[in-house]
């Protein structure tokens, strides 16, 4: 028995489809040109890909709502669950030793759209090293949950690590994907230095979003459309036992469920 | 350099799908669901089957325009340059000693929008055996063009040739096109048995189309929506040295280039 919801789903994005084809004026080159590249696609294996660059940030918009609670921001490919949870301060990222890049300090606090603290959230963060690399995806990265951990909140419903400061980073660019963006449209393939975060605590919905930098190169023109103006944090100094650190604040607010 | 005219095409394509996931408040299954299946259509080869299905027939009507001419129909994937031109009458197509079928007498003319004959005219005609099957794609007919020839118009326009009637057949139905097709949208793989043509004359456009028989089970609901009203004919009896041929007429009109 066919699902009418997908059905009338289906229908309506084909007349649309249709429509564009006819208003435009597409014709068998087109179409040819079409059909090749989406068999490209398939073969490099970007469909995942292809959809988070041009698609995600949509879908994004519509599983969290707007309200008066921090905005969502698209999840990305990257995200591993099973991160260690940090036990011991100052909590501190898993990194390698010498894991190069700006010491970075991150302090936040989670609460509810009241200004209650949420004392039972946990913070689970994963971003790229100083090289724009993930651990789990790119190779030269030991797999072991490098650049992610989840952070426990505590009473007061705050919550602060340790890490370094990732950097831009291009997606795979050689791909059609990447050609999509490069040759077709004459865009580059980079997204803005950003932190990805999954914040949870019972009786919320669980808020999937990213921490951009104010005064990234590529704050303005993030290659998969992920960044809004309520999730750019402008970056500090402040000095722990003497040294320089970088500084990032936030505050998370939750969407009750 | 990009071409403006496929950045505009894209942008507004992407904006067109855009509006269709908030005006429908997509979510986070229902994309992971759609990326599951575009990588199913590639995974399986079927991406030109899959645009035949649901978008050729758009592009064809572009292809051909309207006018005082045949119809365009979609050209399907089954084409085959370099049929034999045939030579000895009566024209009769490739086929096997023991070709199953009705007896299939087909006769047209090709002429100008004002009605003089094209005696330059070759008509390439290529269909399915008895059974649905085509030479060259499907597993046990021959390759050696069973069924497709090219056949001369004579001085007044006139062409005929002999063959077998064809049958209605199924597309390929366990893939993720037939899946859709069936288990999501709850229709058939079928097509209406049809007649594919390719007729060329010296100064007009060539005419890709499809000729269809009245009275097809499937003529109201070819799965590849490519019957028009303009390309139905209807069948009748024929009697050729005492016996009973099954008859095919119409006439083909060309658009000046």
């Amino acid at each position: 028995m066919a699902n009418q919801r997908v059905v009338d789903l289906f229908d309506e994005f084909i007349e649309l489809t249709r429509d564009f084809i006819v208003r435009h004026g597409l014709r068998y080159e087109d179409y040819a040109a079409i059909t090749q590249y989406l068999i490209r696609v398939g073969e490099a294996g970007e469909w995942p890909l292809w959809t988070d660059t041009f698609l995600e940030a949509t879908v994004d918009t519509n599983s969290y709502g707007e309200g008066p609670w921090t905005p969502s921001a698209i999840e990305g490919p990257y995200y591993k669950p099973g991160a260690p949870v940090l036990t011991e301060r100052p909590y501190t990222l898993p990194m390698r030793p010498d894991e190069a890049g700006d010491k970075l300090l991150f302090k936040a606090t989670v609460r509810s759209p009241a200004g209650e603290p949420l004392a039972t959230a946990t913070v689970d963060v994963w971003h790229a090293t100083d090289e724009g690399l993930y651990s789990f995806i790119d190779a030269g990265v030991p797999e072991d949950y490098i650049l992610r951990a989840r952070v426990p909140v505590d009473q007061d419903g705050a919550v602060e690590f340790r890490s370094i400061r990732p950097a831009p980073y291009e997606i795979p660019k050689n791909g059609p994907t990447g050609d999509l963006l490069n040759s077709v449209l004459g865009r580059h393939t980079w997204r803005p230095a950003h932190l990805h975060f999954l914040v949870t605590a019972e009786g919320y919905k669980p808020l999937v979003t990213q921490l951009y930098f104010e005064g990234d190169p590529y704050i303005d023109s993030d290659c998969a459309e992920g960044v809004k103006p309520g999730l750019i944090i402008p970056l500090t100094k402040t000095d722990i036992d003497g040294d320089s650190w970088t500084l990032g604040e936030f505050k998370f607010v939750l969407q009750p469920e």
